[in-house]
């Protein structure tokens, strides 16, 4: 049997939408095929996209399912009429019943509804991104005092993927510091970090995966081995609580589940940011 | 007038909601206040929430906007049943029609609507993450064999968010490659990427925009000067065209905007990869 199509159709990025519209697939145990159709902006390419999506439909015999979000209500008209899909129309399923509520009508404007690219927020989560990447693991003391947060942990304990995302989804400045074998003999954390305690989380993870991460990279090195991986997880854990420093284990998590949960314990979310 | 307040309740980490929710509230020229409430996953945190929730709402004398993606049945009752605020189910409301269009229940199963963790295309954004870090800037010439796309331009034009955001958003290899004033006077591309001319992807930028983000790096310098900049520019701009290199200006543009147009442009998307 075909996979299901699904078409995502945007006058922006269409990334909403695709993000939003998975979410919802995943929930099935169903297989698609995922086709993004981004800038959706003119009555022509709202025809196009109209013969793309019913091509599909006839040759698979599945009508396919079809999320927007189009700001442009010509845009939009057009296939909403001519699209044989089933559609799923996530911005007016939303914006009628909050215009009501608001008492103010929307925009409608194209372009506000995937991004606000010359905004303070932006220029902010490009800087976060230059700091992180700056101050990446360990690689500059320099700043230490900007930093909204300091991810501490062993080697490929999540540190640098969960620092860009905290950069480049909420602008915040993280740096990143590997706690090594050094740290452990000397029983103390990086003497970098000693002021900035309060700025502190830890990432730690299960030995039994650190080992199957690292010997990806570097297979059959002491670094790698169960062994060691023990050694280094007990060492930097016992470290963090001498130092009163509050950590999470990675070792089932997605990036996206360990930085929201930095973002609730540090109290790092910024209403005034949004 | 206090700015209204909007919730984002899930079982997951709620990004999906709160950004699908910004992006339709950025259409009313309505302050706001964002809140969101990860990670409300039994009854007790539900009852929480609604607390929460009903007590903002008596302090503001406006009821809040609540936009929930709850797949738990019993705690999305308790949010139905308790909470005084504009409740926007963005989960029932399109898996409900799906059901009946896809002929199958949904599972209703807590996780897997934000994240897909141990997976493999969770693994292939962490090392596509770690490939593009490794070929930052030009820095390493190996492995550029594996990369999917390597995107030249000049200094600050916006290349480093830019493979960031391919690697963590769609697990692309994205290396970035600085086109610097050697490179003009050999009228050639470096030498190291000669061999992938079919995997470059060009960025340029206004030359008085990138004046403006030089400034802020190293002020009143040669390097940020607006004559050095128009010159750079120039020169990068003939060199694509005459190697035949694709490209866009990433001037108004937002790292979704240029990552959804490299996507586009490469048919880099995989739809094998959803």
């Amino acid at each position: 049997m075909h996979a299901r199509t699904v078409f995502f159709v945007s006058d922006g990025t269409g990334i909403t939408a695709e993000t939003f519209g998975k979410a919802i697939l995943a929930q099935f145990d169903i297989q698609f095929r995922f086709i993004r159709l981004p800038f959706i902006d003119t009555v022509d390419k709202a025809h196009q996209a109209v013969r793309q999506i019913n091509h599909s439909g006839e040759i698979q015999g599945k009508r396919p399912i079809v999320f927007t979000t189009l700001v442009n209500t010509e845009v939009l008209e057009v296939i909403q009429k001519h699209c044989k899909g089933m559609l799923l129309d996530m911005f007016s399923t939303f914006v009628n019943p909050l215009e009501q509520e608001l008492g103010v009508k929307s925009h409608h404007r194209v372009g506000r509804f995937s991004n606000v690219s010359r905004s303070r927020e932006y220029a902010a989560r490009i800087e976060a991104i230059n700091y992180s990447l700056a101050h990446d693991d360990g690689q500059s003391n320099q700043d230490l005092a900007d930093a909204d947060v300091i991810l501490v942990g062993v080697s490929r304990s999540g540190k640098t993927p969960t620092s860009l995302y905290l950069a480049m989804q909420y602008g915040i400045k993280a740096a990143n510091y590997p706690l090594i074998p050094e740290d452990f003999e000397r029983r103390q954390l990086p003497k970098a970090l000693l002021p900035y305690r309060k700025k502190i989380f830890g990432l730690s993870i299960q030995p039994e995966r650190l080992a199957e991460v690292r010997n990806e990279r570097r297979p059959n090195s002491k670094y790698a081995s169960l062994e060691n991986c023990r050694y280094e997880v007990a060492e930097a854990e016992a470290l963090m609580r001498r130092e009163g420093i509050r950590w999470l284990s990675t070792t089932t998590k997605s990036i996206e589940e360990i930085a929201t949960t930095i973002l609730q314990e540090m109290q790092l979310e910024r209403p005034a940011f949004s």
